[in-house]
């Protein structure tokens, strides 16, 4: 019987703790308050937006989507991310990707201070993830920080672990890759270029897609003996316009060992990870 | 019949070509000038410094070494860092590790100002380089950057081909494993809590061993196909006291397709590099 890794018991106890934490911050004068940015109205984006503002609203933490035109002039856009950088009752800001073409050719890592990033974007968050050198004034890039979490609490052992990942976005692959290595999994990062793919996931503990192709992970990639770890981080749309992740859910269900479901696993993690970010920028905030 | 990777023709290539860029900067009225910073009297430190000395010679640039007392005081160390920094005759500044234990805690990859750091330390140079988007004002580190054109003037192919990167340092296989991934290799990290390494390791096009564990790796880490390529970035003492590699080269010689020397294969490379920095470094003043 295959497990099935629903983000759910796992965001309804850090949820839990997370309330408590805002709670006792809000007592000592401090409301953990998040600006999300959203330039133009892509009906993904507005969707992510809303969700992070609803899950942030339910711990007790403010959040301010700040919309913006789509034909924003760079100026002004730089303007507004310059004021939320320096107010200090803003804890936290993040970018809503992805930016209009005018916006397009920024350093969307370096726009956000880094004290700010919950994101985890910023060149010093990054370098402190690849170096294993993580302190709490660092943020660590949500997917990648919540497929952890997933995994940890549902007792995934990592250690030792052959994982594969597929993709090398700095937004997922990339970090991840870092992420895993330094909780000692052996990782191997495949991407468009790999050769015999099929030959590289079946040989493997962990698989954890991130390429945004609907279903493009069926059977023939998964080893005969059942016993693998899918993680899913894809967010598509397959043919009939229903929601659905890299992996064919139904096609390769009884031929592992667990899956994250799309929706209902990867997805609410990372904004659980972003709301933990923010609640640690908040934390930090009170101990300057 | 296997072929030796020798550094000594690559090198010769390059040194015309660093020779030349030489001459041109001088004729523009600048020398290119490293400074190698030298603490204490570990034997290793002392000829690893004196090599990168010549070589920087050899192609007519200047590098002092700054010989410092093995018991120098962190504030008396940090004042000649800044004074380094802030000296505008000089392009390029190495910190030649290990660091005694006073300055043991230091993050040395921050010491060195970023448009100096020409071992691509620093983590605006890490970043840039996970990100695969260096410019011409970043730095990649020495020894991953020796591989790629040790490898790419032998025409070895590295797009779409699997490499098996054994070693996570901050020096070697994490700044590697980005270097290769950005090159469209199918990169896998092992270290110490990888499980079944000779399984991994049969299974790929190319090894490089970065572990410091002299002749580690035998024929018995190798397919039978005898076709991949070895890069043996070890630099070790063998049980006679001679220098060796991570791999046991009379061993897996007549398995391999390819294989670099220790010594002569990356370690003169690695010097190679630095020199290509420093001389980058030097044309980025130029341009200021």
């Amino acid at each position: 019987m295959s497990q099935i890794l629903h983000s759910s018991p796992v965001k309804k106890l850090i949820t839990k703790s997370l309330k408590t934490d805002c709670k006792e911050l809000k007592e000592k004068g401090i409301t953990p308050y998040l600006k999300v940015i959203l330039v133009g109205t892509d009906p993904a984006s507005l969707i992510y937006t809303a969700n992070k503002k609803k899950y942030c609203e339910k711990v007790g933490a403010l959040c301010d989507i700040v919309s913006l035109s789509e034909n924003i002039l760079e100026s002004e856009f730089l303007n507004i991310i310059n004021d939320i950088n320096n107010d200090q009752q803003v804890d936290a800001c993040i970018i809503q990707l992805p930016l209009p073409r005018q916006l397009n050719h920024l350093d969307y890592g370096r726009l956000i201070n880094k004290e700010k990033d919950v994101d985890g974007f910023h060149p010093e968050n990054v370098f402190a993830l690849i170096s294993n050198n993580l302190k709490s004034h660092n943020f660590v890039s949500c997917t990648p920080k919540g497929i952890l979490t997933l995994m940890q609490e549902n007792q995934i052992q990592i250690a030792g672990k052959k994982i594969v990942i597929i993709g090398r976005s700095m937004i997922v692959g990339k970090p991840l890759a870092m992420l895993l290595i330094n909780h000692n999994a052996t990782v191997t990062v495949c991407h468009s270029h790999t050769k015999n793919l099929k030959e590289i996931t079946k040989n493997c503990d962990i698989i954890v897609s991130a390429i945004g192709k609907a279903k493009f992970i069926n059977e023939s990639y998964l080893s005969p003996k059942n016993d693998q770890i899918i993680i899913d981080v894809g967010m598509n749309t397959d043919t009939l316009g229903q929601l659905c992740g890299d992996v064919d859910y139904d096609n390769v269900f009884n031929k592992v060992a667990a899956i994250t479901p799309v929706p209902g696993g990867v997805g609410p993690m990372t904004i659980v990870s972003l709301v933990q970010n923010l609640l640690q920028a908040s934390k930090n905030r009170l101990s300057l």
